[in-house]
């Protein structure tokens, strides 16, 4: 897989660069925001703007493909890589709202739990987007690949064991139904890193 | 974004119209079923016949697309735009043979804002696929495709209150699992509306 | 729709075969599991094996497709089918985790059906692959995507009873929780066998 890097292409490479470092500011504000809950915490407000700064990213890319005749790889993979960064970005600032949206004023640790994992795997995923365009070997990204997939079955885990921990005791099933839903939220957006992973991977398989 | 209209292309514009106008029709009739609701309504049962008949049109769609050799964009768009719309009118029937399930035996005023956002995203996505076919610019379409995205963005806001409403004050823990779900699946119809959105989106870039 | 059946062609096949092999048997599994659940029963780790046994074949379809020029249809749907196989065996996997998790240690006759259309649909879907390497019109292929819509519809309804039936009547809103997304997850399943019948209906439009 080699990409040889004409100006136009430099240009898709650091669009993807900002995009997947927007994503680990949202990552870490919500990892911040989770630790320190309260319902008018300003990271609330902050997760929105950075979803706003990454949906302009997101405008500049597909204007770019609009725009360029020839790119580094599929116009099709451009799209999808875009997407799902982006899709990263919108399940924090869901989850994020949701908390607002139900009134959880308390910490919660299997949250921070999960919340640690997706800072780790959005932290990969801005790795493997760097490495694409300044790579000597697709075997260094495909490795970043491998250890977002462990930090998504890590995930997995982490959600059995909080929703594990929901359920036992007599609790409130309103409660239950709202902590559910932000856990899930919350591992969810480790999926989408797990897609951008899987896209990476389709991309090294076309270009190898 | 140029498509000549030889009668083959006209085919694919003409069917994509009517299966838009058809899922107009199912989102007026859920509007309207909202604003009536008793679970021995016969629009329950319209909007079954509505999703067939749209499942008719994408059958034809997929027929035309096996039996033509020359398509006026991507094999694949005709395919995305077709499943696309396709399940808007799912979403519509599912949320409304929930609500029958559920035996909800009432009208709910944040239930009826979401129908009619959901509706006025509908009339917006058929004006897009009508445009596609008969444009002299890609701006118009694109501009259809923003307002869509605006009422997505609206749906969301609705969605929002109606589930704050529904967690505030002592409610039966059984009677918040129905709405919440009922007003989670409207909402996600308006969302199948922007995929409709970002699918032409997707469909003009490359056709640009 | 003809595939020229050269040595490396075949290898597919034969991948994508041993995919819907194991996909059946991970079905027949969860079938005899939910019949006589308990929470230390072997067939939950049995399924946990069954996945791990289709990671390795996903990844060896991956790898073959990073290795291969030619393929007897397009990479991109060689990715997609491999991906659908790979969700039903996923969502069976994360439906029997759940029972687990929510130490459901009782038989319950809506699920026992609700298994039962999911291992008729699995059956179709193996059909259906094992026709496509060997087959002499497409016909054959598309009547067994056909019969998996017909399990799917089935599996709408069974689904729709088993709710219906979970809150009839004064039930532990907790416990309602549980099962609706056993249900939910079960039903997701014959819905992945639905994709895959999409998907192939695809691949038969584009060679046929």
């Amino acid at each position: 897989m080699v990409f040889s890097l004409i100006p136009k292409e430099l240009k898709f490479f650091e669009m993807f660069s900002r995009a997947a470092k927007n994503a680990v500011e949202t990552a870490r504000t919500y990892q911040d925001l989770v630790k320190n809950f309260r319902n008018d915490h300003p990271f609330i407000q902050k997760i929105r703007d950075l979803e706003h700064e990454g949906d302009v990213i997101t405008h500049e890319l597909m204007d770019s493909l609009n725009r360029t005749f020839i790119t580094p790889f599929d116009r099709e993979d451009i799209h999808g890589l875009t997407t799902d960064i982006d899709n990263i970005v919108d399940a924090i600032q869901a989850v994020s709202d949701r908390m607002q949206m139900y009134h959880i004023n308390t910490q919660d640790p299997p949250l921070g739990k999960l919340a640690d994992i997706l800072e780790r795997a959005v932290v990969e995923v801005e790795k493997a987007v760097r490495e694409m365009a300044d790579f000597k070997n697709a075997r260094r990204v495909l490795d970043f690949c491998i250890e977002i997939n462990r930090l998504e079955n890590e995930g997995d885990s982490a959600l059995s064991e909080a929703i594990q921990n929901l359920f036992r005791g007599a609790k409130d099933p309103l409660e239950v139904i709202k902590w559910k839903e932000v856990y899930e939220i919350t591992e969810a957006a480790i999926d989408r890193c797990e897609d951008v992973a899987n896209t990476i991977e389709g991309i090294v398989v076309k270009n190898a």
